[in-house]
């Protein structure tokens, strides 16, 4: 064997892994082998190889990965002193009050996000879409930070950066240009906001979406918090265009609170025109506001998934680096208290997301990006509302946190 | 000075305690000194005493130790294997499912609600209401073991049980003999539940909950699941019940449903008739199902509070013995952002709770119980949604947690 040969044993060994003895969410007892950043092998007792670590799961509950589908990790204040929130009520109140802070706090989004992805790292987070601010008070500041924290931890955590118009598409000349210098500059979706309640002109901000994301081969993720009657009328209008465009499942729809508020016919009638369309609905699930019905959406094969929109930020004190969490307060919002749901709700924050984001590679199967996180849980249901320290979590095979403290990233 | 005199004194030092340098929730810093189980001042540089000992504070925010308005201490797996939920969707599903589950699986309500009043302990409260079942299924078992429990933490942990019929009032005869026969055994309040749609009896089923009530000069907590118009119906047979029989700030009416789900004239009338006769409402705030309004019932002069409900058992997967993370629940449930909302949440399982269940001497004030919390936040609105290990929990004046661990209880 010549010395090239040893090394690049050598190589292949420190980049395997074998997780001995954990439980599979059915209750089966297994190993994980890992090589080269993917699962090898799930399965009982399988070999060990010299040369290769072993870590020991106790027979902790394994799970894949969590998948963020919706959040803002350029705004928050994680780690900074406590923002005191004394913001009015509506919308264009925070969207305003937000805008005067940022451009009087000199908040730096690059450290923020960093701080902020390393926290849903360290608590199992593998994956991750966030919504980035780009307007004509903050340009593509936000942008730049947000690129370096995913350049930072792109060895395990891949991140997904929507180009947001966070003050409006059509009010603020100029922002559709910096849109397009967003998605040139790494952005992998277009964002959108409220074409009707926002922008005041739903067909003209729709097109103008449609026709920046066509341009650059981009899908869009849009949010429509317009409630009722208007959002279902914005959402048909979305709906006509990904069918005249061709962009099946290639939008996704954030909030969509007016799935929540509308007779049933009328909710019937977008949920199968959605499910045709292969139109993803993104839910953070909040409990005083009207929510697209979960299971419902699931069975009429609406593809459905979570996150947690902002955290701790101005708009919100709210919010958690830990999907858990997510998964415990929707599965708290649709009344669900069944095992089977509750594990639906997990679904939300993992599979569902990693397939309504287009992540790929995902899942606790060989081949996929092993990234897998191990708690002491009976259950996936236990897991959610015990949500217990991560006892292990691996990210593109390597080990990122362990008993609850981050490692090496 | 005499041995005798000796001995007092150092009883006295051994039972007094200065916490230094903590901040109170509006900034102000101060130290705050115990004696005999009381808070003996709270002030700015407090004089210290030899032989007294010092906790230091370290600016960590100090908070009055939490009061849990309705749980189910005698129910609960926390601390078992997980109770895989299988439930139908009903009441009386559950019910049901509850009964069979009690009969069969050998629960020992003794130890399971000492082992989550200690975790209530453990985590800052230090005050709580627990509903016990009262059935013919049951007897007096449950209400033996949770009188135990209470004995156990008498020196900190300030208990008040409800004799609670959970198999309904009227359905199952002998049941009113037992509730009878719980009161005289120990406990503090009389429980009820929806007396239309369990007991199919409003006012016989009402007339019999005052009558055992009266008789032994006791309050009253019922469950009042009913939603809507009838939920209004059975409300309103209570009031007149209240008024007629001058029981004028003894009622607690938990969860009360129908008051998120009616037209505002009949709701706001409702409300006026609660303050007048100071009935208190319980929320635990349940975001899939309507609820009281949080701020108009507080502005309206209603006695408003909050608890947990059952903590992981036959009906929920839920619950924590964490207050402030129901707290954190309630805020959300209730669409508040601004810090001075999230404190209003927080009164709910402090002040507010304290007030309508009638737990005396409460409170961040000289003469009060020493029922102290201190967390490492910087306002509460943070404390609620940071949920930071318990640097220190006092109860009744003694040590009952440090750094988030139990000591000597």
């Amino acid at each position: 064997m010549t010395s090239t040969g040893t090394s690049a044993l050598a190589e292949r060994l420190s980049d395997s892994l074998l997780i001995a003895n954990v439980r599979l969410p059915d209750g089966t007892r297994v190993d994980v082998s890992i090589s080269g950043g993917r699962i090898a092998a799930i399965g009982a007792d399988l070999p060990r190889t010299p040369g290769v670590a072993i870590e020991h799961g106790m027979g902790a509950l394994l799970l894949p990965g969590f998948v963020e589908g919706h959040t803002h990790l350029d705004k928050t204040h994680w780690g900074l002193d406590w923002y005191r929130n004394e913001v009015g009520p509506k919308l264009t109140d925070r969207i305003e009050n937000e805008r005067h802070w940022r451009a009087a706090s000199g908040h730096d989004a690059g450290k923020q996000s960093l701080a902020l992805a390393r926290a849903f790292l360290q608590l199992g987070t593998t994956r991750l879409r966030t919504h980035v601010d780009v307007d004509t008070d903050a340009g593509l500041r936000h942008l730049e930070g947000v690129l370096a924290t995913r350049e930072t931890l792109r060895d395990v955590l891949d991140m997904q950066i929507v180009a947001f118009p966070q003050s409006g598409l059509l009010g603020r000349p100029g922002t559709d240009m910096l849109l397009d210098a967003a998605l040139s500059a790494g952005a992998d979706v277009l964002g959108a906001l409220d074409p009707a309640l926002i922008d005041g002109d739903p067909v003209a901000s729709l097109d103008r979406t449609f026709e920046i994301a066509q341009r650059h081969h981009k899908p869009i993720d849009i949010h429509l918090h317009e409630p009722g009657e208007v959002g279902a009328f914005t959402l048909g209008l979305l709906l006509d265009r990904v069918a005249a465009l061709g962009m099946q499942g290639q939008v996704v729809v954030s909030h969509a609170f007016c799935l929540g508020a509308l007779p049933e016919r009328e909710r019937d009638a977008l949920l199968a025109r959605l499910a045709d369309l292969r139109v993803a609905l993104l839910t953070t699930a909040p409990p005083a506001t009207p929510v697209p019905p979960l299971k419902i959406c699931i069975e009429r094969g609406v593809s459905i998934f979570g996150g947690n929109d902002g955290v701790r930020d101005t708009w919100t004190p709210y919010g958690s680096p830990d999907m858990l969490e997510r998964a415990m307060l929707i599965a708290m919002r649709f009344g669900l208290r069944r095992d089977d749901d509750l594990a639906l709700a997990f679904d939300c924050v993992s599979t569902y997301a990693a397939r309504a984001c287009g992540f790929d590679d995902y899942g606790l199967r060989p081949g996929a990006r092993a990234d897998l996180v191990l708690v002491d849980a009976d259950t996936v249901a236990h897991a959610l509302v015990a949500r217990p320290p991560r006892r292990l979590v691996v990210a593109h095979g390597k080990i990122v946190a362990r008993d609850g403290q981050g490692v090496g990233y």
